[in-house]
């Protein structure tokens, strides 16, 4: 029997946790915090499963929950949102990715993405039956070639997949981007995916553009966040997508197929702790920032060369002084030799370029960072 | 845009318990229990939660938990699995059901599945660009007539997919069916998806024979089973596939993009659960059966036919001597001016038969059903 996804094995950050764990290095490769959850929202959590809050919630969410998502979407983009019609709660922003770009995917589609993209984008295109179209970024600043773009739109072009702040490549889209991207949608009719998980981990300098600012781009789009990344608890796979009205509706139809609804102690905790608690969100950018610096500052005296990082909780390394090793077998290196763990850049591209750059997570303690800094640092 | 699932709008289950929220009706319509899990499950999300196992779970689930469903298929079955290998654990069987089917259909294959059928087979056969190909069992008893099956075999068809015991039919497939159902899938080589998330609820006399008990069956099927149903816990979302390693291979490659994992401290409480607590297990079937009885006694007065009910916590009724209605009609009558919600079964079939059956879910307190059976009876 032939599979469904004939090129594909089981993802890197799989890969590479169990190597990490293994052969018992720091683990800064899969992408999740070393700490927890806020004490609030994990009462939170006893609390409503306790009160027997553990049947079905309903399929788009705890009205509650959808609510107060549009509320912190008023505080952060000052944009009003109905939330009962175009808020989705979902299992994660995974599947928050999965179902809207099974969403506008019909069998033949092109979407385009950016590479290095986020792995599940491209299997979730050729699960609908559509085709990934690449349009590589070029290390070191990872900007988008907008003439690139243009000419690979094509009349099976059906969408767009945007990641701002991007993961693996840390950085964020501009306003000049925005407005090339804008001209382009409008111009050919096209929607657009835009991955925000990292919405609240944007640095000084490199604020975060969201597409819920901008009603010409939101018109066409599904916004996907995610709780997991905000709130310290990615175990819990919980998300959310903000789409239109009659977008939303294609969304939920096919949602209510996937999972049908998500943990609902979780919806009840979270809805919660959006309600009381909004110094959380906002000191999650300086708290990162100072992670990104302390790991920049104790890298200074290696021989890795620190590419910028404008936002999520991701560093990306070039090695290219210190090792002729492609990116796999350099952090096999690492995981074995040195005791740390790292992304290899390359599995995101479809065709990868030379590039010898490595991703490290900073959502760690600070005596990790320094400790796995310090390995880097014999190198 | 032009929508993916055209014909589709939102699931019975929302749109039921929606009404009947609203018309304050006793909701016997969407399946879930009135009752909660059980003390030390929801002790242990809550120790699991607080003590801050946060972070993502393995893709496939933590191995403790894959250990303990192996266990328990080797307590109820007799059938020894590797759980590494064979244990998927998933977003609830929603979640499974989705990534099975997107697993075995290529675009243009056909499966087949037996009407009434649960609502979610045909979407996510349609969305892998497969056909369902629809056998239709006919009320009272709801047989399969195999003969029919045979001949719906083409050399499109890839897979079956079954449900023991049946929702919404509340039938449990005999070892005759089984048989034949052998037959064929070995003759045509055909991928089974069995559907058994009500394995622990079928009561005397109907035992739940289950894929995992017959290697030769096994040897080509993925089981899906769900903890909601068996620990009282639908707002969980916690389910699990097994299937045989090649088939779990393909299974995972679709499951990491679609979630990518569960809920981390429900898969601890769910370990702990399974590893210290049988009695729950072997005790559900009598607990159900004896709802199942309470139901059936109070309606001997009413003017419905009660239709057996083998397994399941549903109870399907024939209103023919009371209404003329079409069955959708009738279920708003009894939401608006009975008092009670149901299911109509029209809505499983793709071409309904006259039949006047709707569904009441029994999975609730023995007042609430005595009190649903009363109104029921005044018609
Ligand atoms: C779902 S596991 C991957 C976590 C992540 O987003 C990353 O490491 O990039
Ligand atoms: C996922 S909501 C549907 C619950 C259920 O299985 C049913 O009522 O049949």
């Amino acid at each position: 029997h032939s599979s469904k996804l004939p090129h594909l094995g089981t993802s890197i950050f799989t890969t590479m946790t169990g190597l990490a764990n293994e052969y018992n290095a720091i683990n800064l490769s899969q992408g999740f915090p070393e700490f927890d959850a806020p004490e609030r929202l994990k009462q939170g959590l006893a609390k409503y499963c306790n009160q027997g809050f553990n049947q079905y919630a309903p399929s788009s969410g705890i009205a509650p929950l959808q609510a107060q998502i549009a509320a912190l979407t008023e505080r952060t983009y000052g944009t009003n949102i109905n939330p009962l019609d175009t808020v989705t709660v979902t299992s994660g922003a995974t599947e928050a990715l999965f179902v809207a770009i099974q969403t506008i995917t019909h069998p033949g589609d092109e979407i385009i993405i950016f590479d290095p993209a986020y792995d599940s984008y491209k299997p979730a295109i050729e699960l609908a039956g559509g085709h990934a179209v690449h349009i590589a970024m070029q290390a070191p600043d990872y900007a988008i070639d907008w003439q690139h773009v243009a000419a690979a739109i094509t009349d099976r072009t059906r969408g767009i997949i945007i990641n701002t702040p991007h993961n693996p490549s840390a950085k964020t889209l501009k306003q000049a981007e925005f407005d090339e991207l804008k001209k382009l949608v409008s111009k050919h009719q096209l929607l657009l995916i835009s991955d925000e998980v990292y919405e609240h981990i944007a640095f000084e300098g490199t604020p975060h553009i969201s597409v819920l600012s901008d009603p010409e781009l939101f018109s066409r789009a599904f916004v996907i966040a995610s709780f997991g990344k905000t709130f310290h608890c990615t175990g819990w796979k919980m998300g959310y997508c903000i789409a239109p009205e009659a977008l939303t509706q294609e969304f939920r139809k096919i949602h209510q197929y996937v999972t049908f609804s998500s943990f609902t102690p979780a919806q009840l905790a979270l809805t919660d702790m959006l309600a009381e608690e909004s110094e959380h969100i906002t000191a999650l950018a300086p708290f990162y920032q100072h992670k990104r610096d302390l790991l920049v500052s104790a890298l200074q005296e290696s021989r890795f060369t620190i590419l910028p990082s404008e936002g999520t909780y991701f560093l990306l390394l070039d090695y290219s002084e210190i090792s002729p090793l492609d990116d796999m077998a350099f952090c096999e290196y690492l995981i074995k030799e040195v005791g740390v763990a790292a992304i290899p850049l390359s599995v995101f591209y479809q065709s990868a370029p030379n590039d010898k750059v490595i991703r490290l997570c900073f959502a760690k303690e600070d005596d990790t960072l320094l400790q796995a800094a310090q390995m880097l640092t014999t190198l």
